[in-house]
C-alpha cells in the first residue's frame, strides 16, 4: 500500500496558538488538496516553545486546548499529528501549578486518537533541562506519570496504531528528546521500533546551534538504519527566545529511508512541505526532492544571522536602524549585515568621533556609508565630553557632615566611559528614535566574555546581533559579505588588516596602539571557559600549558601563545586578568546586555547561566602555578 | 539518653568552597569545645546552590569532593552532618555531564557514614524547578536513581543509624524541599518517620520571601507532630543570586518539639548556634532559647533589604553609593537605606534638575540630603539636554543613495528620554565613578511591570533595591524609615502627600500633572499578572469585573476602580494600554535592567521566566470584551 505522507516544515509564532491554529489550518487544506494519507507537524506547533512563564497561565493553556480540539476536528479525511501542550483537569504539577506535558496528538475521522495510559495523547518522557531548556519548569514527564501511575515505562510506550485504507499502521512516535537517546535511561526509538512500528516520527521544535545538522543527519540515520524502518523528522522555522538569547528554529526537516540513508530533506529556514510516499509493504520512500548540500561555516553563519536578525526586527516590529560606526571591523559588519536586510533607506550610520579617533577609521566609516548607500552623519562628541568632564569636575560638592565643599577628579579610564556613554546613550539610542527604529549593539563574543565594553555606553541596543561570534569569525563574515553577498570591496579592505583599537585616548588611536586582546589565542582560550561540555577554568589551562598541550586543546597556533608570552609569568598574569574578569565584573555587565543572537553551541545569555560570585581559583590551580613559578 | 545537638546557622558564600570549609571547620571546633555530640550543618554549604553553571566545571566540583572528605576527617568526636554536592565518576546525569547529587553526608569516627544505595551519602529527591530553583538542569534525583538500579524508592529511603554512647539512633534526614511534600508524589518525612526515625533533621539552603516563615513554622510543627518526634530545621544565611534575582537567606533554624510546637529558634540574617539537648528516650527537646516574636511587615522588608544589600555590596567590593534624588518616594528611600547601610559619608547624592522640575521637589531633595549628612550636589541638566538636542536636529544627515541630505525631528518623549540618558548615563553613571563606587538604580517594581522607564536612563545601575516592593510598600518603607528607624523626619512629609511624577515635561512637573498610574489599583492588577500562583490575565480580570468581584479578588478598594474608571471602555482602554506594557515592551526593558534584591513571592527576574514575544489576549478575553461593550 501506498501511503503519502507530508510533513509541514511551518512557521512557529511563540506565545500565539491563535495564529499557529491559522498556519495549521491552511496546511491542513493543503494537504487535503494533495490527497496526503497522513500530516506531520511539528513538536508545540500551536502554543510555541520557548515562552517562558506563559505556560502559568490557565487561560492561554485553555486556548491551547481549544485550538487543539479544533484541528481534531478537521481530520475526518486525513491523519493528522501535531504537538501541543495537554494539560489535565485534577492533576498538578510537582510545583503545585496545573499538570502539563509536552504532548503529540494523533488526529483521524474527526477524533483524537488513544495515547498513553488512557489518555488521548502521547507523552513525552526526555525533557531537557540543559543550555535554554527548562523542560522539568513545565512538564510532567512520562515517567514520573508512570511512577504515580504504578506501571513501568517500557509497559506503557507503544507505537499509535491507525488505520489507513482498512490497514492498520502502527507509527512510532516522539517528542524531539525522545530521539536523542544518547545519555537517558530508555532508548525511546528502539522500545517502539522493537515493539512493531513500522515508521518513525520525530516531532521537534529543535533550535538551531552551528554543526547541528551533522549530529542530527547522524542520529537520525542510524535510528532508521538501527530499526531498519524509514524515519520522519519534522521540525519548525522561526525564531523563539527566552530574553536574553534569541533562537533560530531551521527546519531542516527530513526523511530517512530504512537503509538511514536521507532521501529527502527541505532546506533551512525556508516554510515547506516535504512531500514522498511510503510504500508499507516494502517501506520504500519515494521522493522527488533530494538533501540539500551541506554548507561552507560562515555561509550557515551569514544566512541564520540574516534570518534570525530579520524575523526579530519583524516581531518587534523595528523598521529602521541605528548603527554607530567607529571604523572598525565589529560595527562595519553589522552596518552591512543591516543594510543587507532592510536596506539602505533604513539604515542610519553614525559615526561620531572625539579627537582620538584616527583619519584612517574616520575615512572607512566614510566610504562604508557610501558604499552602501544608507544615510549617514557624523556627530562629534568633543564638545559634550568636554561640557560633561567640566560640570563633573567643577561642581562643588557639599558634604553636610562637615559643610565642606570639595571637587570630583575624573581618571583616564572615567574618561573614556564618559566618551562611550556620550556616543552610545546621549547620541546613537536619541537619534534612532528620531530617526524611526532601533539601535545595534555591535559587541561581538570576545568582548562580552571579559566585559571589554562599557556599561550604558557600548553594551546596550536592542539586539547583539554579533554577540555570538568570537572576533576571528567576526572577520571571516566580513569577507564573505564582500566576496559572497555583495561582490564587491563593501567593506573597505584597510579594515582587515589594521589593529583593532577603541580609541577612546591616545594611546589607543589605530596606528598608535590597539585592543588589549590577542584574538588568536585569546579567542580560543575564552571558548575553552563557554563552549566546552565539561567546562574548562584555568587550571586545565596551566595543566595544558604545563604539558605542552595547551595549543592542540584550544585549536590555536603553538607560535601566537610564544609570541605572546615569553614565560610563564606573563602566561599566568595574563590567564589570572581574563578570568578575574569572565567570572568577574564581565558577569554584571552581561546581566544587563542586550539580547543575544544565539548560534553557537553555547552563547553567553540564559544559555549559559550565571551568578555575580566572587573569581574562583581552584586548588589544582595553586598549586600547579607554583610549580611553573618554581 | 541525652544528645546535645547544635545546629550551626552558618552564612554561606556560593562559589566558595574554600571559604566555606574555613567557616565549617571553625564551627567544628567550637561544637567539640562545647561538647556536641551532633552537628547539624545546611545544605549545600560547601558548594552554595545559586552558582549558576558553575556546576559544570569539573575542578571546581573536585574542591568540593575535597573539602567534603577534610570535614569527614575531622568527625572523630563528633558526628556532624551537612549538605554539599555528591558527585559520581563513570556515571553521567541525563545531559551527558558529571553525575551530580544534591547530598547529605553524615560522618562519623573520621568517616562518611553509608547512605542510600551503597553510596557514602544520602541523596534528595524532590527537585525544585519553579521560581529561582533549576535543580532538574544540574542534579539527579533519588527517584531517577532508583529507576536506574531498578528499585523502588520506598525501598531505599531510611533513616541512617548513628552510634552514640553506644547507642543506636535513628536520624530521618531530608534535604530541604524534600520535606515540602505538598504536591510530590512521595511524603518523604512521613516514610521516614514510619521507618523509625527518632529525630527529623531538614537541611535547608532557602532563599526568604515575604511570609515565608509563617509557612514554614505551619509546615515543619505538623510534620513533627504527626510523626510525634522532633524535627530540626536548619538553614544558611548569606545572599545568593542567579544574576537577575539577589535573594537573601535568612536562616530562621528551629527546633521543633515532638508536640509540633517551636521549641527554640535563631534569629533572621544572624549567624548563630542553635544549641539544645535531646532526649533519646522521651524525644524530649532542652533549650535555653525561644521562639523570636512575629514581626510586622515592613519591618521585615526593612531588615531584609537592609541585609540583602549589605551583604551585595560586600560580596562586590562597593564601599559608595551615588544615586539621583529626584524629591519623589523612590529615590528618597533608597538614599536613606543606603545611607542607613553605608554611613552618609559613602553616599554621594545628585539632584540633577531641568527646568520642569519644581521648586517643591528640588527643596525635597535638598533637604533630606541635608537631613542625611550626606555628599551632595547639583547638577542641571539644561545645558546639556539643549546641545544634544541642538546636535541631533541640525546636523546634517547624508542619504547617500540620492546624496539629498536632511534633519532629524525629535518628538516630545524623545526630548523626555534625552533628559533620563542625560542624567542616569552621562551624569549619575560617572559621578559614581569618580565618587568611587557605583550608583543605584531606583525603580520600583510598579514601574518596571510596564517599563515606566527610561533604557539607560532610570533603569540602569548596579542594584535595583526597591525593584521588588510596589509603590504602596515603598510609601510604607519610607514612612517606618521616619518612624521607626531615624526617629525623625528625614524624609521630608511633604513626599507622601504630593503626587508622584517624573517631570520630564512642563505637564508633568509636581503640582501640574503626575504619573498615569493610580497606585492604589494598579498595583494591584500587576501583582496579580505576576504573583498568583495561577497567573491572572485579562480575561481573568474582565470576568471579576463583570462579576462585581474585581476589587476583593485584587485587595483593592471597589471606591478606587469606580473613581478611576466610570464605565467598561475606560476600563478596558486602561486595561488593554498596561498588558500590551507588561508583556511587551517591558519585557525587552527588564531583560537589560540591574539586579533586583528579591523580596516577595514572585519578583521580576530569573524568578519570573519570560519571552520578548507580542502580546496575547485570550478566546475568553475577546468574548467577555464584546458583552461588556455591547
Amino acid at each position: 500500500m501506498l501511503i503519502k505522507i507530508i510533513c509541514g516544515q511551518m512557521e512557529v509564532i511563540p506565545g500565539r496558538p491563535d495564529l499557529n491554529y491559522q498556519k495549521i489550518s491552511t496546511l491542513i487544506r493543503q494537504a487535503k488538496i494533495k490527497q496526503a494519507d497522513i500530516l506531520l507537524l511539528p513538536e508545540m506547533c500551536l502554543p510555541g516553545y520557548l515562552i517562558g512563564d506563559l505556560w502559568e497561565q490557565q487561560t492561554f493553556l485553555d486556548d491551547c486546548s481549544y485550538y487543539a480540539n479544533q484541528i481534531a476536528a478537521q481530520s475526518q479525511d486525513i491523519c493528522i499529528i501535531f504537538g501541543s501542550v495537554a494539560t489535565e483537569v485534577g492533576k498538578i504539577n510537582e510545583d503545585g501549578r496545573i499538570r502539563k506535558y509536552n504532548a503529540a496528538y494523533i488526529c483521524q475521522n474527526g477524533t483524537m486518537l488513544p495515547g498513553y495510559l488512557g489518555r488521548n495523547f502521547i507523552i513525552k518522557n526526555a525533557l531537557p533541562n540543559y543550555r535554554e531548556f527548562d523542560d522539568a519548569r513545565y512538564f510532567h514527564s512520562l515517567q514520573k506519570l508512570c511512577a504515580e501511575e504504578n506501571t513501568a515505562l517500557a509497559n506503557v510506550l507503544q507505537p499509535v496504531a491507525i488505520t489507513l485504507k482498512g490497514q492498520q499502521l502502527n507509527l512510532g512516535i516522539m517528542l524531539c528528546e525522545d530521539g536523542w537517546t544518547d545519555n537517558y535511561q530508555y532508548n525511546i526509538p528502539s522500545i517502539l521500533a522493537n515493539k512493531g512500528a513500522a515508521l518513525l516520527c520525530n516531532l521537534s521544535c529543535s533550535p538551531y546551534s552551528l554543526g547541528k545538522n551533522k549530529k542530527r543527519y547522524r542520529l537520525f540515520a542510524s535510528q532508521s538504519q538501527q530499526a531498519g524502518i524509514p524515519l520522519i523528522y519534522c521540525n519548525n522555522i522561526g525564531i523563539q527566545n527566552n530574553g536574553k538569547n534569541i533562537f533560530t528554529y531551521d527546519g531542516s526537516s527530513c526523511v530517512y529511508a530504512a537503509t538511514g540513508k536521507p532521501a529527502a530533506a527541505l532546506p533551512m529556514f525556508a516554510e515547506d512541505m516535504l512531500e514522498f510516499t511510503w510504500d508499507t509493504e516494502t517501506g520504500a520512500i519515494n521522493t522527488a526532492d533530494l538533501p540539500i548540500a551541506p554548507q561552507q561555516e560562515t555561509a550557515i553563519i551569514y544566512h541564520t544571522l540574516r534570518y534570525g536578525t530579520q524575523q526579530f526586527l519583524k516581531q518587534c516590529g523595528i523598521k529602521k536602524m541605528t548603527i554607530g560606526l567607529s571604523g572598525g571591523i565589529d560595527s562595519a559588519v553589522t552596518a552591512t549585515m543591516y543594510t543587507d536586510i532592510l536596506g539602505p533607506e533604513n539604515v542610519l550610520l553614525l559615526n561620531l568621533p572625539s579627537s582620538y579617533n584616527s583619519e584612517a577609521t574616520k575615512n572607512i566609516a566614510y566610504h562604508l556609508a557610501q558604499k552602501l548607500r544608507t544615510n549617514y552623519a557624523i556627530m562629534p562628541i568633543t564638545e559634550s565630553c568636554r561640557h560633561t568632564e567640566q560640570q563633573l569636575t567643577a561642581t562643588p560638592i557639599t558634604n553636610f557632615s562637615d559643610n565642606t565643599i570639595y571637587n570630583l577628579q575624573l581618571s583616564n579610564l572615567q574618561r573614556e566611559n564618559i566618551q562611550a556613554r556620550d556616543r552610545g546613550a546621549r547620541l546613537i539610542a536619541a537619534a534612532a528614535a528620531a530617526f524611526g527604529g532601533a539601535f545595534s549593539c555591535n559587541s561581538n563574543k570576545s568582548e562580552i566574555a571579559i566585559g571589554y565594553a562599557t556599561f550604558y555606553g557600548d553594551i546596550c541596543g536592542a539586539l547583539a546581533m554579533i554577540g555570538d561570534l568570537w572576533k576571528h569569525q567576526v572577520y571571516a563574515l566580513g569577507r564573505y559579505l564582500n566576496e559572497e553577498v555583495f561582490k564587491d570591496e563593501i567593506i573597505p579592505n584597510e579594515i582587515f588588516t589594521i589593529r583593532p583599537s577603541a580609541e577612546l585616548s591616545a594611546e589607543q588611536t589605530v596606528g598608535v596602539g590597539g585592543d588589549p586582546l590577542v584574538y588568536n589565542y585569546h579567542d580560543y582560550l575564552f571558548k575553552a571557559f563557554l563552549e566546552r561540555w565539561h567546562k574548562i577554568t584555568p587550571a586545565d589551562i596551566l595543566r595544558w600549558y604545563k604539558n605542552n598541550s595547551l595549543a592542540s586543546e584550544l585549536g590555536c597556533t603553538d607560535q601566537i601563545i610564544k609570541e605572546a608570552f615569553p614565560d610563564a609569568l606573563t602566561f599566568i598574569a595574563d590567564l589570572e586578568r581574563w578570568w578575574k574578569l569572565f567570572s568577574g565584573f564581565a558577569v554584571a555587565k552581561r546581566i544587563q546586555a542586550p539580547p543575544i543572537l544565539s548560534l553557537s553551541k553555547r552563547s553567553f545569555g540564559y544559555d549559559h547561566r550565571e551568578a555575580q560570585l566572587t573569581p574562583y581559583f581552584s586548588r589544582e590551580y595553586y598549586q600547579l602555578k607554583e610549580e611553573l613559578l618554581n
